[in-house]
């Protein structure tokens, strides 16, 4: 083999992220892969032929996830994996999953090219069914993490099908899918790259984010009961609006968030009967909160709670995903290949779920953002620039190697 | 002919609206007499015979309103007519327009059973499609009145189907409905004895309410456009929440309503895209105010369009119906006949629009409220006591026997 210094072909990366985009793409301009659909089954058909043409062995497991190796040197030590997905939303951008996958490509690609082999074999992992289109998403990250819950089988797909009929006609064998659950020690690490999603980047000029961790999720139905009656015949003073209660929690919402540093919203709201001559008999909505720390959550969900109360209202948690922290060498890792790059970087939790946030369950595990231009994501007009996915994929692959090199034979660093 | 004082047979008139409430009668305790449904069309049977048994000569106009004519004794007098509806809302109630008709036949039949006739002839009225269903609702007294818009045919009745459609099953020939209309001059008076539909009387613990006038509707549909983004990924500095925005409209309603002396709705909200972790990129409402004058309308909505503006929002006037103040003679001849049967009166709008709104395009005419308890109505436990609905039964005959010694054969009073 002849020995030079691993670089990322910029040009066939930017390549790859246009073929990939023709797989699915939507007049609007986006892509729609939605998890197991024709589309979905051939974009990943496609970047598991690019991931042999790198020199990998793939192999699918049997949650349907893609999995390419490329061999190390040194016996006996766990692989260190790449990875993200190419689902997508329907009619989402492309940059969205597609990113991670095609750059860790890109890092096996360069290994591959200059004849280099690291001490630790190389994974580049396309997780299957990563967005919330079959059920709570995450689908093929969980399973390889030992989280797989069957119950998940029979969730409504985005289409009001069960999950296990989307599984079945792509050929997945759903009495299998806990297999899939890899042991502990079976990897060494894991890192993604993905588009950040949101503003923060882009809006202070910074290239590269190293994720500290993904924010944890409390959601919470709010019902506020007021007494439906004839907009026209009851006076002011008799009505009891449940509109009108609403109005001043939404406000909270955002107070309280703002207040405790963390984000907050209310994404749905339903009137009941919802008619304009009719008074709001009955206002349903769901808030969220996000923060990287268990116990700013706390306090805030008790503020939201005593909002609520005092308004009447229902207050109920429908669901909490707990934060989950990067592993710090891996983000130091992060910040030193910046540095080597002259690129800059900033410390940022993640406000979005990932395959990473699964991954954590099963090995030491990490991500690096690249800037989403004006934050939108899941839509045609999601944008990161040409340079902003080479750079993101340099940082992938200083990240690995330092990694391989800092990391011993047990996986325990 | 033998000549006594006509009464009201009170327990007659209950057991005419028992009956006509199992026409139509629903599992809930409501009525769902949807306009020119089977139940619909049985109920208007019900009462053109009731019609003829009570010594009225019965006809159909050709918008399908039936109407009663019980003769009077001087050559040359228009006719003074007396009515309301029998058709309902889904599930409404059993009094909602049905006591107006029955109240009105139960004078008639006052008059046939006392062997007596007025000066004027007597009209009762059962007009069609007064409720919203098919589309805006008061068809039937539109077209009598001479407002009949035959863009009405095209709108979208409750069940999505065109309101021609409805007519056709019905036997009525588009064509012809605006032949219905009666040339001015052609009746002396119409009054209308109603439920009141709001909590008013109940609450104070009055009998009888003598209609001033129907309060004037203005209609808004206001759109607050924000960014919809990710809820997770977006800080709240850069965020553009469109529910936030709206939240302190819907106070501000009901603010602008409190301090104009008159009545403001939100009444329906649409949230997009609606998902709980999407922030609100666009929120759609509807926001009514009703009042007696058009000058307090005015100032209202200005000051309702000033906050929506200031908010960033499109704020548009979807409709607006003008006020209709009660004829002076009939308020004063109900007035009068509470002081004569000892009966508590109060003057009062009427927060809901009525057959007898688009009947003041016609004739001079005004209206009479019996309380409804707790103000609800539309509903299965919209319910008014026995004694309050005949209460009310006389209270229309003592008004009609006023204006019928009052008005003149002109019809100018």
């Amino acid at each position: 083999m002849v020995h030079r210094e691993p670089e990322i072909d910029a040009a066939q990366l930017l390549s790859d992220l246009d073929a990939l985009a023709r797989i699915g793409a939507t007049p609007e301009g986006g892509v729609s892969r939605i998890a197991f659909s024709p589309a979905d089954l051939e974009a990943r058909r496609w970047v598991e032929e690019a991931m042999r043409v790198a020199g990998m062995a793939v192999r699918r497991d049997p949650a349907g996830n893609s999995i390419g190796t490329y061999p190390g040197r040194e016996p006996g030590l766990a692989p260190i994996a790449l990875g993200s997905h190419t689902d997508t939303v329907p009619n989402g951008g492309r940059y969205d999953g597609a990113l991670g996958v095609l750059a860790a490509l890109a890092c096996v690609r360069a290994l591959h090219a200059a004849g280099q082999r690291l001490r630790h074999p190389v994974e580049v992992i396309n997780f299957v069914a990563e967005e919330a289109t079959m059920g709570g998403g995450t689908f093929g990250s969980r399973a390889m993490a030992g989280l797989f819950d069957p119950a998940a089988l029979d969730h409504e797909a985005v289409d009001g099908r069960p999950v296990a009929e989307h599984l079945r006609r792509a050929a997945i064998d759903t009495a299998q899918v806990r297999t899939a659950a890899r042991p502990a020690g079976s990897l060494a690490a894991y890192v993604e790259l993905h588009i950040e999603q949101g503003g923060v980047l882009a809006s202070a000029g910074i290239v590269i984010g190293a994720v500290e961790g993904i924010v944890g999720i409390r959601r919470y139905a709010v019902t506020f009961h007021g007494e439906a009656n004839h907009a026209g015949t009851t006076p002011m003073d008799d009505r009891s609006d449940a509109l009108v209660m609403a109005a001043p929690f939404i406000l909270a919402v955002r107070e309280i968030a703002v207040a405790h540093g963390i984000v907050g919203t209310v994404g749905t709201l339903r009137v009941s009967p919802g008619a304009s001559n009719v008074i709001p008999g009955r206002v349903e909505l769901t808030a969220e909160i996000r923060g990287l720390d268990e116990a700013t959550l706390d306090a805030a969900e008790a503020a939201l709670r005593a909002r609520a109360e005092a308004a009447g209202a229902a207050f109920a948690r429908m669901s909490a995903k707990e934060p989950v922290r990067s592993d710090p060498l891996i983000v130091a890792s992060v910040e030193q290949t910046c540095q080597q790059l002259g690129l800059s970087c900033r410390r940022m939790p993640s406000g979005a779920g990932h395959d990473a946030m699964c991954m954590a369950a099963l090995t030491r595990q990490g991500m690096i953002f690249v800037p989403s231009q004006r934050g939108i994501s899941h839509a045609p007009d999601e944008y990161t620039a040409p340079e902003d996915c080479v750079n993101g994929a340099r940082v992938l692959l200083g990240t690995l190697l330092a990694l391989d090199a800092a990391l011993d034979s047990t996986g325990d660093g």
